[in-house]
């Protein structure tokens, strides 16, 4: 008879603990999920984006793409979400990220999976918790990788004390190099590209290294809305969902998911930006402090450098680096007081960014 | 070298003032918007109807239709969503509609998009503001009309006192004639429609002029919804979403889009008029007062006026005073105490719904 | 002239009463409805299923689907929304179900109808209210039958006293029999089932009767959430959506739709069930006590029989009683506490599972 008297294992994963990580492992993380227009729609709805090229099938069309491409930013919450069961479901924080390359469009139809490679590993002085680096890797239903970024995240260990398996500390790029971005374009055709639909009069080489842009608009956020959108991306870790459990914690409360931010700040970045379609790349970028429901975030924009891309007309970079804060308006461009992140900053993403040239 | 030297222009758009419009402008509005099945759900989520056109395909397909048509709110305010930032950005107030007519049936995959011409302009006494009348149109990918409105708004001046360019206050029909309707309706095979599956036993001939119906059920409504809501029709009024700066305003709060009030009466008033499935035109409207989250809607209509459309045996058109009403039930039909509306009246719309015959 | 003299009717339905029911009705209920990948978008933000077949087309593809299915408990939903307005709208309590089984799958684009018919009356002993059976029977377009269950309400009489027109208490059984279960799901080639995509190395064989399994995380519920989710069942019960006349009521506030806690659970349940892909039934289920916005779900299940299906080689059965409670963990498998359920218990729901062998 099946399974009536042998003893059987127990089922509920606990997630992986430091000790459980080696150099090299290959994770592959589950549930690969088919990207729909429906998953568009809510993104518009949560965010508010209103970039032409992911807005309008017949924009996108007229300019060289088969369809409407999927915000990069939902493609990498996608990826990122399948990556927390297994990476982070312990961590005690989500220190940084690297190298984020958005290689390949998305478009509704196609699945995503994603797989993590251990690439760094180091164990904290005290002892009871290590920094664990990944390389996690978004492939479509075709195995095309279409977002590669490093992350490194301070995960618990099961047993304090236990010895590192082994440690590296990886060698991590500060920027990705302009001449590396824009696989995730194709060639456009930009005598279709209309300024006024897509709702801004500047192109690529109107913008100026340390030129700053406020994006003036703020965005009070709800606990229904930042968990819609979580679990929109079956991102499972429990700070943003579980109320009752958040009370014995530092904050009392749920933690608003650090991604949330990220695309209310990209969406925000429209007014001033409003050509900045395409995502290239995400150089870094850091969770300054938690946001939480019932705050209102605003943003503006630093231009770091303006690159063309080698043998490409069509379109050229801006590297810029996002900044958000909360609960004040940041016509001021509030980033640092000291040493120190100014009290209301939330983020600091330092992206490139593709415009029409 | 690209945007290193040279001064650049801020590039945040403040948006109009009263002064930046000129009578006979065209203003081509950012963002043209493929609207999907997603779109469909969510407005399904956000307000619950149930007219069977729009719900079902089968059933649509089945009277004639390609496929369910979208709901013709939803397309309203997909448009009008697009004018905002361009038109009513530095209003004051919303201040009326008028002959809104929709004019092709829109199916998931159709991309819209929209331009509004001034057609009218008149400062007020004061002199710092100025009332600014647009007739907006709604495209889709073909460039056929879908919608046509005039809707008009008090819109600051950036510099008080600066004279209008020009003054005309145009002349606008307090209703749509029947004899115009119909244009967004195909003709349709009767012998398919099912009322039981349509919900409702009364066709166009079972209403009289000054029948009064109750709607019965209240809807309340979370700032979550409402801003979910927004932002999907792509709608940037900050009044809209940000907490934060409202703290300043006279109410203090976030305020719900006038819009959304429509969407919820239009839905709730399926319980009496299961079988108006179309709006064909809206001859007027007043937001009377204010919605916050929190509040609960409820809502009634009154049947106007009852009119056969030429040459047409399929439907018929009812114009129906659509009136919501926060905090209390509707059974006494509140509307006007003396010459002012009611003190929970917050929405007295006059459109025109087209029923089988 | 059309209406225009003539008496009208009311058009306002206020719904059965316990005597408006009669032995063997056929009731048709409105408004059928295209399920979308929308609506599935929508489903996976409000609960986060993460369950592979149903989340990804690749997936569901290569062991033999045409396309992922829509969650079986979305059917559920929208097929039990439709009956709503036609048989519990004046229901004072939902007893129970019995007898439910998912009969053929469900993809994006067919188009759910459903009929109930009345299998069983039966009036209090007060005489106020009575209990009324219904088999409910949801549809695709091609007539198909998608799901058949059987529920029982307790519905207000319009005029307390009238007698029952007949009173017949139906024979349910106490559980789907294994012989009968897996017309919902067609044969699969396991071939290309891969456990570390569908997140769970446990198989069906894995079970043993008696097992216990918490799963662990917490999902806080938001009004906005249960009111988005409720809509898109087209659900009109008005306890989940009023809360203006919910305070005259004996909680004071709006109540939770049961089937959300379901839903809840079950996207719960796949940490020590991800590989339990379908619900093949539902024998039974209690909603012990009411859930409000603002409360804290946990789950736990356990394994009541583990069934082989016969010819069947590909997927086996588990049939599991999930437990759901409120703003407590459910590490120790709450359930009674003596005869009466323990005070933080919200659900027992007795089902049957399928896995792959």
């Amino acid at each position: 008879m099946p399974g009536s008297t042998h003893q059987t294992l127990p089922k509920t994963s606990a997630g992986r603990f430091f000790e459980d990580f080696h150099l090299g492992d290959m994770i592959v993380h589950a549930t690969p999920r088919t990207v729909t227009s429906g998953d568009v729609s809510l993104y518009t709805a949560l965010y508010g984006p209103r970039f032409a090229v992911q807005s309008s099938d017949a924009f996108a069309r007229g300019i060289g793409y088969p369809a409407a491409p999927v915000d990069d930013m939902l493609v990498f919450h996608i990826v990122f979400g399948k990556t927390v069961p297994d990476v982070s479901i312990n961590a005690v924080a989500n220190l940084g990220y690297a190298d984020g390359r958005f290689l390949a469009p998305v478009f509704p139809g196609d699945t995503l999976s994603a797989t993590s490679e251990v690439i760094g590993l180091k164990q904290t002085s005290s002892g009871d918790a290590g920094i664990v680096y990944v390389r996690s890797v978004g492939r479509n239903q075709r195995a095309e990788i279409v977002l590669s970024y490093v992350r490194w995240v301070l995960v618990r260990k099961r047993q304090p004390g236990t010895p590192a398996h082994a440690e590296l500390v990886p060698d991590l790029p500060k920027a990705v190099p302009p001449e590396e971005l824009g696989q995730g374009c194709p060639l456009l055709d930009l005598s279709a590209y209309d300024d006024a639909l897509a709702g801004s009069p500047f192109r690529w080489g109107d913008y100026a290294a340390g030129e700053r842009i406020d994006h003036v608009d703020g965005m009070t956020v709800e606990e229904a809305e930042h968990q819609i959108a979580t679990r929109l991306y079956q991102n499972t870790a429990k700070v943003h969902f579980d109320a009752h459990s958040a009370r014995e914690t530092r904050f009392g409360k749920r933690l608003i998911y650090g991604g949330h931010v990220i695309s209310l700040a990209r969406a925000l970045s429209f007014n001033g930006l409003g050509n900045a379609f395409h995502i290239a790349a995400i150089n870094g970028g850091r969770h300054v402090a938690p946001l939480f429901a019932g705050d209102t975030v605003f943003a503006w924009s630093e231009v770091l450098e303006v690159a063309a891309l080698p043998g490409r007309r069509d379109v050229g970079a801006l590297r810029l680096r996002l900044v958000a804060a909360k609960n004040r308006t940041c016509a001021d461009h509030p980033l640092k007081s000291g040493d120190q992140y100014a009290t209301d900053v939330i983020l600091d993403l330092d992206y490139w960014a593709l415009l029409p040239r």
